[in-house]
């Protein structure tokens, strides 16, 4: 039989998979010579046995574990059950994964009445004793036999409303005891410390299989068979006088990263009351001036245990009657900024190498470099929480149309744009707002795409907002009336809503920012590539680091007002002259545009989107607007009117747009190749280097590119032949649809590239309109039937495995496709590291995610 | 070196691979001593030589074939280039597997101006020659040479416009001599009959990669480097005078199936004058009275071909001189009705057996058993084409509204209904007209869906139509007008739209057809289900005879005017006690009427889909009918109007609807499978066997599928406990989503049955909106984008591999599960096929088409 129990001095933290991650730890300590509450661990294969039993305990577990116990007890100087000198435990759950939903702390296991009352002898302190007594009354029954901890709530308010107490503070040890009585009449729990510690090692073996346990292993394929250890460790207390106390630290500062030594210090406390915030902690300093030498044990620690876990430390230290205890270490939490000092501060400092130091950031932290961010420190008045589209915190004032936010804009004040939802006509307005806020709409809405290539702070579906346009008043769900010009503050990060002005950090660069994307460029594998239309937003993307363009969307170029009445003319043309004459028009701001993005991207690819939205986008709904336009391009508004009604859709995402309008309307694309090969033969006669790419949107099947290809290729080679220069181009296509995943195959032969479109593909997948998810994914989301948004993170079953497939059939079909990303995913961190697995060459994002995107990729090179 | 050149008595039908259908085929006639004008056949293997060669002919070719040329010559004792005496040849191309696209016929090769003239005098019919020999010129310069046919067009049409003559039959000898003189200073051609031969021989190799033979191979996966043969035949001539002729006829009567020879003759005509109907042929017993020995010679010829092909056959033959000589036997085309009598009487005949006459039925001809159809010959005026959204014809007066149609069939007149598109709230006007016709929509939409299961015929996608409902006008692309109440015609099988009244044959059941389905319950191997609501259609579906029901959808039940206002009143409740009045209402409704399908179903599982659309689908849009409903429900219209905005999509197909109803709705889902599980014990009381099938739909992930079987479950066992009746029931789910199919191997724990929902299926992985792709879709087939319509045949690319996925994986996993299919392609034959192969355990369709289904399974169980 395998030993079932390992003391702490047993095991080292390569036992994770045995012990489990809690456990290895305190053995580590323990072995590193520090002085640790001696206590035990039970295996996770006892865990196994136990489940494979039957949910019974093997027959020799307590008297294995007695054993134990008898060696923690002769190093304690106390004994288990004994009233005169108790030894008490925690009793904690410790999986091989860091898994939550699993069993809670048991604190002071091993009391009962008697030695309730010899520790209130012993310590003198009888409040102390029956105050903790209580305690674990409380979380015996509450984690070990299941009783609601409202039930416990409810007498001591009920007692403390009886006699006049208002907080814990004011409970005397005589009240405590009280308590305990009308406690234990609502529970009988086992006085024996030994039944107790029987009673709490099963429960947290059978923690192991609770609903939200099991769910957290599902998603993250968290073998089911693993099992879950149990550490046992004596207890000390802080709180046994004035030469106790307990304290929480840092080896460096976690906010901002400097290597300085930091933490806080309560004296005559247990580490509850440090985390509960009963008293205010002093700063570590004067556990110096008490103390002396407990804080230089304390100092050196710190110094030994960074240096042997090569990372920032998390401690949790207990002084009991001048003796240092360590009770735990962990990897500390810290700020982005942090997290980047340190570990750029690290390598300097020879304790970890560039890569390690990459994979020591998480890639959203480079977001608090690019943005203000919404000071977490501060008080906030959260109103309503919508789905975090677009990162980083604005304030501003409450404006319901494009035109109001232009108007507040230049009256020199800020606005924030809360609309329904935003559509390509509200662009003028969105890019003045400091922030957008919509009631619908997923994360790769129009808002969401749109606020995150501007880099503007949005909040996307919003739920639980009632908007009325017309008074000018957004009702929340909780009867929060927001009126026109009031000042709200939104958290793009965390999707809240809040009210007022609450302060943010400033966005800024820094060196150790500038000196980890430059490894993150050298170990990369996967080239970032930036979405972009505009000059200005290619330059942004330049200036991030972008290695070209993934995804030029052109209609975007049609959207401006100068040009947009030029579309629609085409649209609405009644004869062939009339729409060649439109087309001409816009063959020349789509020249002029593409030169400008040539100009920018010198010597990198620019990828080009034909026209994919379906030709109703582009025409006016508002009756003013139709009558304007009428006017404009002398016709009746009649006649637009029967245009809107036949170009309407039920369901547009999958309607008549992409490669569909090049099928039935060929002369559009041959416009707008004829403009990119212009384009290109200007760039290349002013001395640039243009690399244009040709995407086709949304194919079904290789003669939808074979068709389209040859107008391509005609006409380019009409203007080609026409100047007498030659440029060179792509021509590939935008994998959307789950058919053209499936049918890669055929598709190979005919395209030069395939980009991998997820937002439409998780769409169609999922059957999720980016548009209309918001109605119901926050409940998904909460009733865990998906851990995470698929338009978020791709989803690894089934929008993956299609990406797979088409990348496996292509390639062994045509070697040489070069296979890229152009969804809002390219600049997901997790769907980065997915991208890189499958072996994609280039992942395009909004240029704002170009950095997050090269540390994600960096990532995923240095750790697979 | 193999054979290269095989002579018509070298070859048998076993060799189609080599000799082409075409070849083999007059191999068989001749080697069954019937007198075929003599020939030989090229090989495809030649072909393939021809290819690899770089399209260069085989050295040896010219003198393999001419040493048959010279057999061939003996036999027909004339000689290839002889003024004196020609042989003429006909060249034709042959493939293994008949494909259209490929080289047509050229007739009269062998003739230049010396053998024109030669042929005049042997003739003594100068205008023959000459004619035959303009012929000749313009077939070669098109087929081999490329040169465009209508140049010949032109330059005969300016001959006869310059010599007043208008048909070509004023033609005379000097005329056609003019003529060939114009064509040869169009054209230079080879003078030297065997240089003719041998470009004919390469224009038929070079054929088989044309654009349009490539993609029908691509279409119908058949091998790149198949080839086809060349079929080089002797010429005979039916128009040599009163003793020759051409004729062609049917050994049984091709229109009713009557056992009885049919057939038509023309004396001293060629066989292309027969089919071309420049003259009326007389009946075949015309032969008997002139030429009695050729008559029984044919009569003959007819019997033993039938019994050797055990078939109808279609015969072509030439009299030349009195003697007799067959062109060609093939597989009479037949109406629905005489294929199902000529196959049924085959069996009694002996001919065949069972499973053969299954297979000599198409599955669609069952459709002239079920709906009155267009006339085929009858005279049409087609003002428009949509797709055939529904069999069967139909006249009406046209109507605009459902309200009108129910008015006008009151007044005792057929209405035809014509909408832009239908909606629920169009079903009375739809139950009423004896045709519907919409401007919008695929062959799923709700018309095309409604229509079926009605057994209506229906047009949908007429994308030329503009309605203008305020006028009561339609106008069709060509300018015609269609008033309200004008007289029209559908033709629901093939989309025409045909002014005034067509007459049609009356549909009526038979003995051979009851017959036929008899064997086809025999033989096939899959379940037949039918989709049906209401009790009127599950007795229809019975009388079909459907195993069942396979999809109810229980939206439908909601949208009767006598409970709609309770769905709204639901849908806007403002509490919970308002809401649940209103879900108690239709609890009631929902019961009985799942009873009355009980009741109809005996003994047969009754599949009842959890409800399905988006909740706006319910609420009315019209200002009046908001009003009306405000009054009703107590309500104003403003509360009605913000509903209606909270709940409106942007592509509602991709929204809040399936199965995420009753993850945030879930007493809408306890309601209605409380309802279910009431009417099955009252079922079971009244002493009948119900089985009901409860199916979530739109699922995404098991875990929808756990959280709302813990709804049913709970919810059932509250019925059951509370009655004291225990019923079964089945919980399974419907496969639509990409990734339901992707994940089904998670799915398969948690269900009894997946059922293929093919129409969502389709619509996503093509992102193709069944609502919308009627605006492209004519456009795709017609530039043969795509060769079939997705939502008509199922893709066998992409939606059959995601349904071979699931059924693969799910298996795997768990053992047991039923799998069905309840998407409209199960009642398609080409798909029914499909779903065979699959593996699925039945289909399930309108009642309609359950015949269809049922003889397309037949045949795929014998033919596999």
């Amino acid at each position: 039989m395998a030993k079932r129990v390992y003391l702490f001095n047993e095991g080292s933290r390569d036992d994770r998979e045995l012990l489990g991650g809690k456990g290895a730890n305190l053995c580590e300590m323990t072995s590193l010579g520090l002085p640790v509450p001696y206590g035990f661990v039970v295996t996770t294969s006892t865990c196994r046995e136990y489940f494979q039993a039957g949910n019974v305990m093997p027959a020799n577990l307590v008297a294995e574990y007695n054993v134990a116990m008898n060696l923690v007890e002769n190093r304690m100087d106390s004994r288990f059950g004994d009233p005169e000198n108790p030894l008490l435990f925690s009793v904690r759950s410790g999986a091989p994964v860091s898994m939550p939903g699993m069993m809670d702390t048991i604190l002071n296991l091993g009391m009962n009445d008697e030695i309730a009352e010899g520790l209130a002898k012993k310590t003198n302190n009888p409040r102390f004793a029956y105050d903790s007594y209580r305690r674990f009354i409380q979380m015996y029954a509450n984690v070990v036999m299941g009783v609601d901890g409202e039930h416990f709530g409810a007498l001591l308010d009920e007692y403390k409303a009886a006699h006049g107490k208002k907080t814990d503070t004011e409970m005397t040890a005589t009240d405590w005891q009280a308590i305990i009585i009308s406690y234990k009449s609502l529970v009988t729990f086992p006085q024996d410390p030994h039944e107790q510690l029987k009673g709490a090692i099963e429960a947290v073996f059978r923690s192991w299989n609770t609903p939200r346990a099991i769910f957290y292993r599902e998603m993250h394929n968290i073998p089911e068979n693993m099992g879950t250890a149990v550490c046992v460790q004596a207890m000390v207390f802080g709180n046994f006088g004035e030469t106790s106390g307990s304290g929480v630290a840092f080896t460096r500062n976690p906010s901002t990263g400097e290597a300085a030594f930091f933490g806080e210090f309560l004296a005559n406390a247990a580490g509850e009351d440090v985390v509960a915030g009963v008293r205010t902690p002093e700063p570590i300093s004067a556990l110096e001036e008490r103390m002396p030498e407990v804080y230089s044990e304390l100092y050196q620690t710190q110094k030994l245990l960074e240096s042997h876990y090569r990372d920032m430390q998390d401690l949790e230290f207990t002084v009991q009657d001048g003796k240092f205890y360590m009770l735990q270490t962990r990897h500390g939490k810290r700020t982005g900024r942090a997290s980047i000092k340190i570990a750029v501060d690290m390598v300097r400092e020879g304790l970890i190498d560039e890569k390690d130091a990459l994979l020591r950031v998480a890639p959203e932290h480079v977001e608090s470099f690019l943005h203000p961010m919404v000071d977490p420190t501060q008080k906030k008045n959260i109103v309503a929480t919508g789905l975090p589209a677009s990162p980083g915190g604005a304030t501003g004032h409450v404006v319901f149309s494009a035109d109001e936010a232009v108007d507040v804009a230049a009256s020199g004040k800020p606005a924030i744009l809360v609309r329904r939802e935003t559509t390509p006509e509200d662009i003028h307005g969105m890019k003045v707002a400091e922030g957008i806020l919509t009631e619908l709409g997923g994360m790769t809405s129009h808002a969401a795409v749109v606020a995150r290539g501007m880099g503007v702070c949005a909040i996307t579906g919003c739920g639980s907002l009632t908007l009325n346009y017309k008074e000018g008043v957004v009702t929340t769900d909780d009867g929060h009336q927001i009126q026109r010009m009031d000042l709200i503050t939104l958290d793009g990060s965390t999707g809240e809503v809040m009210l007022g002005d609450i302060p943010k950090t400033e966005a800024s660069s820094s060196d150790d920012f500038m000196t980890l994307l430059t490894w993150a460029d050298k170990y990369r594998r996967l080239k970032v590539r930036a979405n972009a239309e505009t000059p200005e937003d290619a330059s942004k993307a330049r200036e991030m680091g972008a290695e070209g363009i993934g995804l030029c969307r052109t209609e975007h170029m049609f959207f401006q007002e100068d040009r947009i009445d030029f579309m629609r003319g085409m649209i609405l043309a009644s004869g062939r002259k009339e729409k060649q004459h439109f087309l001409d028009q816009l063959f020349h701001f789509q020249k002029e545009d593409i030169l400008a993005l040539f100009e920018v991207m010198q010597g990198f690819p620019v990828n080009i989107r034909l026209l994919d939205p379906p030709l109703h986008e582009f025409l006016p709904h508002d009756r003013a607007e139709i009558e304007g336009l009428a006017a404009r391009l002398k016709k009746s508004p009649a006649e637009i009117h029967e245009s809107l009604q036949h170009l309407s859709e039920v369901n547009p995402m999958l309607g008549f747009r992409g490669c569909r309008l090049s099928i039935v309307h060929p002369e559009i694309t041959e416009m707008q190749v004829k403009a990119i090969t212009s384009a290109a033969i200007d760039a290349k006669l002013a001395g640039m280097k243009p690399l244009p790419e040709i995407m086709i949107p949304l194919v079904i099947n290789v003669r939808e590119i074979r068709y389209i290809t040859k107008i391509i290729e005609t006409a380019a080679l009409e203007i080609i032949q026409d100047r007498g220069v030659s440029v060179p181009y792509k021509v590939g296509t935008m994998m959307e649809t789950p058919r053209a995943c499936l049918g890669a195959d055929r598709l190979a032969s005919s395209v030069e590239f395939m980009s991998f479109g997820t937002n439409d593909l998780t769409q169609m997948t999922y059957g999720f309109s980016r548009d209309d998810v918001a109605k119901f994914i926050p409940e998904y989301l909460e009733k865990k039937i998906v851990e995470t948004d698929p338009f978020v993170s791709l989803d690894q079953r089934s929008v993956s495995r299609l990406i797979k497939t088409a990348i496996e059939d292509s390639s062994a079909a045509v070697k040489g496709i070069k296979y890229g990303v152009c969804g809002e995913h390219g600049g997901d961190p997790v769907s980065v590291r997915i991208f890189h697995d499958l072996g994609l060459d280039y992942v395009s994002c909004s240029p704002y995610r170009v950095p997050v995107a090269k540390i994600a990729a960096a990532q995923a090179s240095v750790s697979s």
